[in-house]
């Protein structure tokens, strides 16, 4: 009578230590995005004093913007003892090539931030040139946060990523809004290509925000419709308003200049909130998993032992061979998903139930983990059309954006669907 | 003066070295894949050979039968002697546990082919339980292949895994149309329902082998014409037709039966040839990567070596954060993916050129990627939103697969988009 080998057994072991080891990686990654959201924080708030700084010859924020930069260091500092700390104790970390290269690209910038600090110190960069440093390094750590989502094998973990990845992102946006309007209201004066930009970007953090919102859960919900409902988001959508009707034509004070600031600032310190949450929820279900997956192993072992002990009760193995949920001969029929009930209880059914049961939620799983990774790569697909509709159609942004918008319109597709089709046919 | 430091170095080398990892396991997946296909061809030739031998009830097949379980049973001993050297040998493997728990369930089915025998040589299956059996075996097997592709970093890697995942597929279904046809054959008679089965089988053939085309190279693609115009190819053209005009009624004689076995396993054998091709040019490619990846290294070391004694030439570092190429605040405007000139020639541009140059490949990679797992995940979806529409509106596979396509016909969309739309509604 056939037995199981040994080498199924181990292979069987093997495949749950290999999970417990990408949870353990994973577990780290979640570590980094929590130290990435506060260096971005910290960044962002950089940024916005740089750039009154620079607006006002140096009159204004001297004093606050030396304090920040105190700040900013000592959360490079964690950061950076973190990423050592985490991915070059050993040579072979597992991690993905892909997670490195993002994280040395943001170092790489955040190497020469304190260039960067000189050279506004010494007023030898405009306000645009400098918001445009600051993006280019948060872009740089956002990309950290997408690879970690990317990576990530688990569907719950991946669903929270993409929620806090998208969160982040349109934190961003909010903070890209804020540097185009204040370079607006200093001037006094909005053109249209200055509404475009300001329009741009809060119809790209709704996307963002709405992203968000497929894959939050209630609580985070309930925090962002109360940040949604505030005054602040009030002020905000008037004050929107308000340069949407100037870029038509038209003189405002400059004084409106600090009142959008504030404004704009307040909203997006609430929205830190938030992210500490989903960042908590993340190390919580981190530990959580390992600990699943822990038990389950000593489970597995325990079963093993006494399989080796139990001779089969039955003629007929326990096998996929023999059983009609598993896929065969196409056209001869199997009945859908349900796990066989068959025979008498024995450690062999129950061993032969794990291993059809791990196989049957790695095919749920990867259902799962596609819709989180397509919502997560949507916006990037989108964008890498763009791009190559500009290089190769010589179009600008807007006219590469509105084509594709157009071409998906007349097809009667989704706009990330096409893209991928443009994308793909690259490849 | 603001300088690289020393771990921003270090992560470009972490991430060089992961790459190679990453590229040693898939070179291991391909020499299991390697392996794997041959166990295939032994288990499909041993079902065909069954089958004829439980149709004749023992009379016929005997002993090349025996002679083929032998041949079976080698072949099965060197996959197992190599899955145990290339996966069991250390506890943290670094392989997925998708491919891992993928070769659990091969090796649960593998165990059990004794009994599988005995029962064939003992006459107690029907050919359709006994053909069923192997089948299972070989779907795990084949699911092995998915795997091995699906995790592949490698973008021509996993081009040529998906060509040989859906040859593979396509070759697995000629042996299942094989088997329903000297079913039909040998009772002399064909019905409507097995009419569909076979034409259902040509069906998925066809796409199989179209998507293999889309990924093939000119050698293989030339080979494949060949015996698309072979004598062969015509000969079970004409079989097909004859079985579709039986199938509305109509006898034959059962001695067609050894014809159209004949025939359709001389097409099976003769595509293995083309199996061979491409995992020669698999194992090749992989060695080439793996000595491209370390000269890439080697260059990386000796480059930061020499970075660490040459002070920058210019007050300006040569940095992402001025990199104009690179994604800032959105609107600013940027260039579309060249890399930056800038400034003259020295060890600083070199490691920021490679940096920006590594990040720039992974987005590349990125698309062709993405690309090749979507027709290799085409079908995965289509399938599993066919179960999921048996499952929940109490549908037949026919009936599942038929409002599938009506569906995507009304809204415009392929079969697959709309697939996986019924999917990820469920994530």
């Amino acid at each position: 009578m056939s037995k199981q080998s040994d080498i199924t057994k181990r292979f069987l072991l093997s495949a749950k230590h290999q999970e417990i080891q990408a949870l353990q990686h994973l577990s780290s990654n979640c570590r980094t995005v929590k130290a990435v959201k506060d260096m971005i924080h910290q960044l962002q708030r950089e940024r916005g004093l740089s750039n009154v700084f620079l607006g006002s010859k140096g009159d204004r924020f001297g004093g606050q913007r030396q304090q920040q930069i105190t700040a900013s260091e000592a959360c490079e500092q964690d950061l950076r003892s973190l990423l050592k700390s985490l991915y070059l104790g050993q040579h072979d970390n597992g991690q993905s090539m892909r997670l490195l290269s993002s994280i040395t690209f943001a170092l790489q910038g955040m190497d020469h931030l304190p260039d960067l600090r000189n050279k506004i110190a010494a007023q030898q960069l405009t306000p645009l040139e400098s918001t445009n440093a600051y993006c280019r390094l948060i872009t740089g750590l956002l990309d950290v946060v997408f690879e970690a989502a990317d990576v990530a094998s688990d569907p719950t973990m991946t669903r929270l990523l993409v929620a806090l990845f998208n969160f982040m992102q349109g934190k961003e946006y909010a903070g890209q809004e804020r540097a185009w309007g204040a370079i607006g209201f200093a001037e006094s004066h909005f053109d249209s290509d200055l509404g475009d930009r300001v329009s741009a970007l809060s119809d790209a953090q709704q996307h963002c925000f709405e992203t968000f919102e497929n894959f939050a859960d209630e609580e985070e919900m309930q925090m962002w419709q109360l940040q949604q409902s505030s005054d602040t988001a009030t002020q905000i959508t008037r004050l929107r308003g308000m340069i949407q009707s100037l870029a038509s034509g038209g003189e405002c004070s400059a004084e409106l200049s600090e009142i959008w600031y504030d404004i704009a600032t307040q909203r997006i310190d609430a929205m830190q909130s938030i992210e500490e949450h989903l960042t908590d929820r993340l190390t919580d279900q981190a530990t959580l998993r390992i600990q699943q997956a822990e038990e389950e192993l000593r489970n597995h072992e325990m079963l093993i032992a006494s399989l080796n002990n139990s001779p089969p009760l039955t003629d007929t193995p326990i096998t996929m061979l023999y059983d009609n949920t598993v896929k065969g001969l196409k056209g001869a029929g199997r009945e859908a998903n349900k796990l066989p009930e068959g025979s008498a209880l024995s450690a062999h059914k129950s061993f032969y139930d794990l291993i059809r049961g791990q196989a049957q939620r790695i095919e749920d799983m990867a259902d799962e983990l596609s819709a989180a990774r397509q919502a997560l790569n949507e916006q990037k697909v989108i964008d890498r059309a763009k791009l190559l509709l500009m290089q190769q159609g010589g179009l600008s942004e807007q006219q590469a954006y509105r084509k594709l918008q157009s071409s998906a319109m007349e097809q009667n597709m989704r706009l990330s669907d096409l893209a991928q089709r443009v994308v793909s046919r690259v490849g």
